[in-house]
């Protein structure tokens, strides 16, 4: 009837069935395993550096704990939720295969420090994943902004159109958001590559361990500093939220124009039929259903986020159970983002781009309005505001007449207002219009050009940065 | 090399694998079996009630839905993921079932109703389950209370000692915000019991069907008044989140106390061994895990309510794929409140009450300083502002013995203010402080009774509405 | 330097002047000035209804709330900040104004049930003003809706042209929504509807008070039951700001569509001059700022009820000063919807439908093809999925001949596959295709008018029922 | 009757009153004015360096905005809501004052790009205030921490005893957290501090100007990449939001623990009088209302980020006025995290350390049970596991005898279990077992000195680099 746990030797009752089931985390902390058994390899080699462990010893242990991983991979290893958490299932099994010594592995360490390594070895290894998927991405955007450095299209503000851009420039803004979400992922590294394994329960340990040795052999850094402080910490989980809550965000802005921009209404682009789903009920249906579930999937992303924050919320030092809520959403939220951005990737390389219904589409709008105001002051030295106005009314008389404001003969224009001379007219070319926005970080053919160009040098170093890191 | 879908007629490419893998709901919505087959067999007897199908077409529907039914059931059914989603999924194994007449069935209807249906489904009976849970939490706290009406205890407020309260007063204090969780739930059962089915893809349907005969046979209160609407309301799971969120969070607040209570600075109660669990490294550490956990809870429950709430935003009509993302949240929160409510029932039947301990608790703190002021307003004329000034410094000066303000003599309190005579000591009798508070729902003995009846009334009366539902 | 305080009698230091910046609440909570002075009022009358005062004290208290009331409302009371609240601020002005007298008033309730009433008596009067604008959004929801049940245009899911409706259909699915929200509103007034005054500061009051008397005079349904409960409970907040959330999300999607539809792609409307700006440098935009704004307070109005579910997560019983940050997130909510509310109704008044440029819009995405599937199911006996394949040939054969469905001859259509007979041609026309969506709650000119009839007869009954309430 | 504001060109009718009052962010971007005077300023000579202006022309309009800057800071300025925005208030101020050349400022730019820019100086600028606040707050840890190194108290794991720590290896914990989010904040300021005027409306300008002057005069590293993107990102003021979340979510934490520690059964510190407050009818009260404000105002931090991620989400590109709705939660969360860093300062400052009680508190939960396994462990060579479970027996007998571990006789100890020896006794004196965690990162006084010593010289570089910034 006495407790069975490995921790049970103070426990009169057994733990009750439905304790088991609530308080378990292996049904999903499993995902774990291969940093427990790394982290627990490393440990026991720490130890028998520090001669806690001897040579022997150690070696056991890591063949003990290769067998396992071994069964893992195989699908061999019986997960058992009474227990609890893949540390402990590690460890039993441990026991199992090599006895006695088995029972020394745990010494210097608490499931405290364990559980803060494991998962933040896991953080760290997704957020270098999430990396290279965004270089992917960006490096799709780059070609295809390559490609369209002149076709053409309403440039959008308040999803009216504003002034011509062209395709290749869009695709640049998509991509400066990309970088920042790399970069952010890359600050968040290496905010967080410390070590914690030696902090033990929350105290530090009285044994003569090596925390250097241990992190170094793991690739971090440098131990953490201060042991409650690294049990109970979970920053690092937080700011990858955090960063792929950005992701999703960004991503969920692009799959809005894709949708609108594969609408009737739009036709800027046609999606693969390998990429889009027909209905159930209506034969002729051809569904963005990517970039919906794409914009949709921000929800869960931020909701992981909010959760932890929750969770995170008046907790007093050093760890409480609460934190074992930490490590589901995390999964989800990576999980999310490594799909979404591969199916991103995917959608963008297999659409098809319709020049000819962006340049249709700018017949609308009055988009070179703002030139024409522009070319009032530089040319009549007419001050901005002055010249706006001026322009506010041939747009008005231009709308009156049922025109854009490009489709006015000199004539026309020049009846507006006297002083609007007649090659004010020639300020209402589109590509001239687009062109002469030539300022850096502008949609002119060349400055998008400059600008890829900068994109892909970065694209470059943050590559070879890559290899170099952990 | 064609799209091989239900509905791939339009398609010339094969949907992509990673396509399904992104867009399939298959994984989670199989959990709608039950609520999918019953939809679909009301809805071919209404087709059949109609003249749109024969008798026996429906009876053949049904009986292939029956049959699919138990090889779901058995564990004998085939998921593929290709099917995209368990409407699919079911239709098309009813063809191969039965064949052509199979075919018949997604008449009149469409997936964007049928899964507002299935899913609405879903929400109102976990709705009820929940509901029910909350009747037996609610039952356990009014028997706890009823056993602790003269238990006395200090109450606080800030987490200060305040006044003398009976721990059965606390339970019934809990025990309100379940009713009011009840309530909720409730109000929000009747405000949602609607029937979308028939509503077709999103303007309804030319066939002469009777959406008001399905609506009854389902149990609704009456169909849907907007084809759209319909086809695009989430309000329905938004609100089952909402109320989950705020049971939860009362949860935590509860869980909040256990965990103190239970802490070696407050002891005033024992978990039971079998709601506890150890400490891989500190033998002597048996933790309120589960009670932390309850708390962390909280984190998950808020963050789904917030991943639908951004989900919805900016939505334009009518159904959009990004609801598809609704389904998880609700699975998780309401399978999250389930276990939780049933731990904390059993948690707080199996925890051991120590009254000794907080009777020694009530020594520290001044906790019938009031009764001292209110005695001077009532037996000596004096405002309550003036009468608290003069307990204030009464306090000061027992602080400044190192006593407790019930430990003055009668001669020490007199010598802080004049007017305060000798037979105020008797005001800062613990019980009789605590009885004295016998206004309505005050925390006298008495007055903490008559609220255990009151919320016994109430639950009779809503256990028996209960049967009454749908 | 004695702490001058109300409460000070006990502290020997001053508060610093920091922590009167940081704690008080009077510079937000004395827009609860109303609310508190007429509790007080109630509460002065309740005492002299028991006896705990006289008729004659319970009269000056009254005169001298009076008096502060008018003295705020003309702008001459003087707030300062050490007050800390409005409660202590009311309280010492009346103490100046009616002397010793004024120090009674404070008997028999604390702070905390005096905060807990003004507090609810705001949320329940504000429950009230927002579902006035409600009833009024709806009206002129129908008004537009009952002028267009034969305005066509394409019905979308997933953005994409599904089906013709009615513009009045659409109008009508959101007046369903807003239904919802009013009836959320309702059931939240109704379950919060109870009066926490004179449970004192958290475990009721020896006084022989009548709670009953208080609720009833302040127009509550009953007292509330536990005073603990009351004094920490802040559901009745949490449920305004959920109900005002989804009022939020509903209005996001609306303005979503009033965006889209006032774009060059699709000019459905043409939003009113009164209510669109213009750009600082582009001369010729009308932007739809106003419906993006509408769109974007979804944000402030989510955050806030995240702020509250945060801040109540994990508080031990009773009152803890945390809940002092309820209010602002409330006010600005409330006061978030109110606006908005009544510019969407202003903005909606004054838009310009343009019925021209939805039929034109109708001419695209081959709308009726799901009228061609039933028409082969209904006239030709080929099962709905059969039908539905044999349409999406017809589509993709439209489309390489760079046609609408609808444009295809009857010689063309038949051609797509043997099964389809000439007068399956007539399936294709736009306002026979809505008008046959005529079963309950569809898009055909008739159901439309029907849910416009259901729709006034609940605003009848809605308006009526809001003058019997409190 | 026509449009009067300076965008009012092509409009028909005036701005309708209400749209004033919803669409202005005057009341509260006037905060922004120094950004805006200044980015002006920089703009003007940057027009004036490209030959756009000249010298004489740029002068007088710095003049003007001199003048206008000294007009806002003497309160003379009138703020007329109907001019909308900061930007066209000073704007049209500026032509009031100077005239005709006032109008040529806004040449070569937009709204779009000034309010970015505006908005992103003060979130910079915001960054750098908190940083130095945080400097302080991680001073007075560092101040207390070295004071206490050697007093002892029970660390807790759970809220239960688990190993004795000393207090200051507590402050080093909170000032670790501390750190991290200094250099969060570092890093977020280092990936934003790009200048994104001159992008323009959305596509750049065709002015030849010159954007690394402006970006160099206004001390960002370089111009921003991409006009589009510069519009329409937010990245830097949703990083600086969740930057505050985790420094409210950490103050939060060190709140809980502050108000348990004052609280009757902790005792472990004593507020100072000046940063607690009373309660209105409990005259005995002094409660830790700073403590819990902070620890709530965690709530409305985090409201304000999901309020800006729910913003952004799938707005598509570039400027929408969804975003004008950015400002008032980046302004209210630096606002309380610039007073909540302050008063926690103050606080930690003031408050009294009770090592007395601290010491007491250390003789219930058997605190050295740990020591004991460890013990026969390394002197009786027993497996960490098997000694655990003997540790374990020995509680619950010591448990049985209502005593703690450390008060077990050594005979009572080595009764538990034959394999325990006398001189396992000594493992469980309290101040050996502290400073035998004397692992990096752990407990032990001298380790805890060491950690001191580490965070003092991260302080020395970190407020020498502050120095160099901008």
């Amino acid at each position: 009837m006495k407790n069975n746990k490995l921790w049970g030797g103070r426990f009169q009752e057994k733990a009750s069935e439905i304790l088991d089931l609530f308080n378990a985390s292996l049904p999903f902390d499993k995902k774990l395993y291969k940093q427990d058994i790394l982290g627990s390899k490393i440990h026991s080699q720490m130890l028998s550096h520090c001669g806690i462990l001897t040579q022997e010893e150690s070696k056991q242990i890591c063949q003990g704990l290769d067998q396992i991983q071994a069964e893992i991979e195989k699908g061999e290893f019986t997960f058992d939720i009474s227990d609890e958490d893949i540390h402990m299932a590690v460890e039993k099994r441990l026991i199992e295969i090599i006895g006695e010594v088995g029972k020394k592995l745990h010494t210097a360490r608490s499931r405290n420090d364990q559980v803060a390594l494991d998962f933040r070895l896991f953080v760290l290894d997704s957020n270098r994943q999430i990396r290279v998927l965004l270089l992917e991405l960006i490096q799709t955007l780059l070609n295809i902004a390559d490609s369209h450095t002149t076709t053409i299209l309403p440039g959008m503000t308040h999803l009216q159109h504003a002034q011509p851009v062209n395709f290749g420039f869009l695709m640049c803004a998509y991509a400066c958001m990309f970088v920042r979400d790399f970069e952010r992922l890359s600050d968040s590294f290496k905010r967080n590559n410390y070590c914690p394994l030696g902090s033990a329960a929350l105290a530090g340990t009285p044994y003569k361990t090596d925390r250097f040795y241990t992190a170094k052999a793991l690739g971090f850094t440098a131990p953490t500093l201060n042991a409650t402080d690294s049990v109970s910490d979970r920053d690092f989980a937080l700011d990858f939220l955090y960063d792929l809550s950005l992701i999703a965000m960004h991503i969920s802005r692009m799959a809005e124009e894709l949708v609108l921009w594969s609408s009737y209404e739009f036709r800027f682009i046609t999606l693969s039929d390998s990429y889009s789903t027909g209905s159930s009920i209506m034969p002729q249906k051809k569904n963005p259903d990517v970039p919906e579930l794409l914009r949709g999937k921000s929800g869960r992303v931020y909701g992981n986020l909010f959760s932890l924050l929750t969770i995170m919320k008046g907790l007093p030092l050093a760890y409480n159970k609460d934190t074992q809520e930490d490590k589901e959403g995390v999964f989800d939220s990576f999980e999310t983002l490594e799909i979404s951005l591969k199916i991103l990737n995917d959608l963008l390389k297999t659409m098809q781009i319709n020049p000819k219904e962006m340049k249709e589409a700018c017949q609308k709008g009055h988009l070179t309005a703002t030139d024409l105001a522009d070319f009032l002051v530089q040319s009549c030295n007419i001050p901005f505001r002055e010249a706006h106005h001026i322009t506010g009314k041939a747009v008005t008389y231009a709308e009156s007449l049922n025109k854009d404001l490009s489709q006015l003969s000199a004539q026309e224009l020049c009846s507006v207002d006297s002083r609007i001379p007649p090659k004010a007219h020639n300020a209402l070319d589109l590509e001239a219009s687009m062109n002469s926005r030539d300022s850096y970080g502008g949609t002119s053919t060349k400055a998008t050009q400059t600008q890829i160009q900068s994109l892909l040098a970065w694209l470059q170093i943050a590559k070879s940065g890559e290899c170099n890191e952990r």
